[in-house]
């Protein structure tokens, strides 16, 4: 079965800044897109911050088995109505793809918990990328290790809570490791957040980055689909017969 | 080394409903503060949302190593400010002990990044604690199982993340089982829910209670102190010697 | 695609005790085969403990996606190097679903690490099984709850690491409550624990129970298929450039 | 209350090879243990392979709050019964520290039931430790990073269940990254696993190996002991009142 994908963009340095404009023409969302759409049982549209709603209508998450986020610039331009309704979806099933600055994103804070803070250096070195596990969904296809030939690189600490598994880690030229393919699950939804991608780089035009995101849209689609209610059970509605004890009964 | 608690109470039960007053005449923050001071190891005091700042300013975080909270029909008066701080403080290595219907505290919520929804009845039921790991410092001392005689029941599921620990599972009279007694880790800081505690019940009275929570308060001590920045290091200050890249090399 | 299961069972109580004989004519194993292959996407065949290398032969194990193992009696009866041909199997990506008693088999003692030793009683008891996440693969299609009318009981504490998740809890009617459905992941493989299962009561022939077993079945099924080599890499072939510098260089 | 640690090596390279002999005049277990009993709150002793019942014996254990081990060459001479009772006594609560090339140790391999494989390579490259949890207890005093000036390399997929928490990554020289520090829990007892310590360099010198072991024995210590039996708990001792069905009532 087909999985759906909503690639959200933020789309801001994509139109500001040349150098972005001219690696990413349709957008860093539109390579992003691209990409995803090479695998035949995935169907993958965009949306952007300037849309109404920033594009993520409940009729378009309705038709959303997996988001994809890329934000940097604008991540408190996110109307925290819309933020409020993401989290939800995640938590009813919906899987979420978080990319590279998307650590700093308000969704990925609110279901983190957490800072998601690190340490982080533009100068374009290289960055090696390696499977931790080559048996996870998420790693299927690549090789023990590719490499970015240019990326920003992010440095531990990193400020989340203990992932569920640790699918990648990242070495770079000037030194450092990261924790960069980490997943996690809360609710019914499963999360992965993805480290690579910086908006000057062609990053997302690379082979192996498309083929981890492909990968990852078919992990993260949803197990199931739940409401998450907080319903009163009576006594009389109580698996075993009770008799009511009222409050305080010393 | 003495554990310095601070109890948190919403205070508000307590002294609006005759018989929250008449089982907790100094409010359930004072009869479980008591309940701490019992151990010379710890030195408990209070703090309710009626105080300024809820009576949780930095000066009184910079003295806290772990932090209760009880709260049920206030939550919502609860300052995201002071909100912001705590979270802040437990990512930084202060513990944290959520009590009962602090399930749907906004500091618990926050630091769950989920719902933490579940279903609920009164009816004043039977509650019996089961120790999951006797090795777990949270369970020293405990018998296999206590019964506490009257208490709200919590069932499943409970919308939480995947906790690091399952210390306790409560069986209910009325036929529901829970994961009661839960563990995560937050950054630095060590972070315990455990489920009974109605406000109408004396549960706070009780020996095995009163046990966990001297022993939860122990464990979650920081293990150290630390800050999240997100400093940049730049190229000549990277641990290898790097030739920058300017963006988009292609 | 079809996941294949091979539905291993111990086959003594079966043959020997005429009460499970009359329960299970056709073997616990042919009861459970049965229930998986009600699904049009399970084909699922037995392997018993009598044959030759109790049926788990290396060419069974290449057409098996997922392992179900029941055993009680004989658990020294199943021979080490079957067990370490299965654990193989399984960190190279097999699912395994282990049930009831096979808590104790070698092949689920080996792979969790631990004794898994639980507390017992045989009683015909009510058994109520709580779903904790009803948005796990294994819960769907699963009411809130569903009871067992007999079954023997486990207690806490179960000897087992920490889950990944825990999908059920169990409610008994003498008082107990129990982690009864847990997952863990060791390598490529993906592991279910399911504790109802007594070969004197007829738990295998419910509904709700080879729901379960469909369920898993599917969500066993492997993410990849890998081996797990211990390779040198040496310098000339390191991603790069090294000057090897000989041991105890100071 | 002092950690009473006792340091287990294997002693035969030490004993074998003349560089390493030069590096580790009283043996690595020597250095290993002299580094800890710097620290007031420690008391190291150590135990060898060559002893009777290899220095394991259940009076040695009994006094032994952390046992650390370090071994290469000769696994498969551990007397298969002394690993059954070092398990035995780490569910029971005893801490583990597991260094090195203890990766494919009998006692590992047992407790993480994986094979615990990974990729290697001898070339005395550089090996930079970086921190992932500056709160966490094992990191404590630590820099952001350390660089030990010559080391083996271990590389990523390395076979372990995902751990509590991953402590340390290390970046290496010739290209690789691997998690080289972390955590574990099995029934009462903490497990540590830190990478460094090939036996042909001075690593167990250097002052920020030798805290991160001191600061792992403390982490270690046991926060109870306890035994796991596997006790029946007949009807007649159940919490609830029970009517015994025999089995197979249909």
């Amino acid at each position: 079965m087909v999985v759906r994908v909503t690639v959200w963009g933020e789309n801001v340095h994509d139109r500001q800044h040349p150098v972005v404009a001219r690696i990413y023409p349709r957008g860093m969302h539109g390579c992003i897109a691209e990409g995803l759409n090479a695998d035949p049982e995935i169907r993958a549209r965009c949306a952007t911050l300037d849309m109404p709603e920033h594009g993520l209508a409940a009729s378009v998450l309705d038709e959303t088995d997996v988001l994809t986020w890329w934000g940097h610039k604008a991540h408190d331009q996110v109307d925290e109505r819309i933020v409020d309704r993401v989290q939800q979806r995640v938590l009813e099933g919906m899987g979420l793809i978080v990319l590279h600055s998307g650590h700093h994103a308000r969704i990925f804070r609110r279901l983190m918990g957490h800072n998601c803070n690190l340490v982080w250096r533009e100068a374009g070195e290289k960055e090696r990328v390696w499977v931790c596990n080559p048996g996870h969904a998420i790693a299927q296809g690549l090789p023990p290790w590719f490499d970015i030939p240019h990326e920003e690189m992010y440095g531990e600490p990193f400020g989340i809570p203990n992932p569920d598994e640790v699918v990648f880690l990242s070495w770079f030229a000037g030194g450092e490791a990261f924790r960069s393919g980490v997943t996690f699950r809360r609710g019914a939804g499963r999360i992965f957040y993805f480290r690579p991608g910086h908006e000057t780089y062609p990053t997302y035009h690379q082979a192996e980055v498309q083929r981890v995101l492909r990968n990852a849209a078919k992990w993260a689609r949803p197990e199931g689909r739940i409401s998450w209610p907080c319903p009163n059970r009576p006594a009389e509605q109580a698996p075993e017969r009770l008799a009511v004890v009222p409050g305080a009964p010393s």
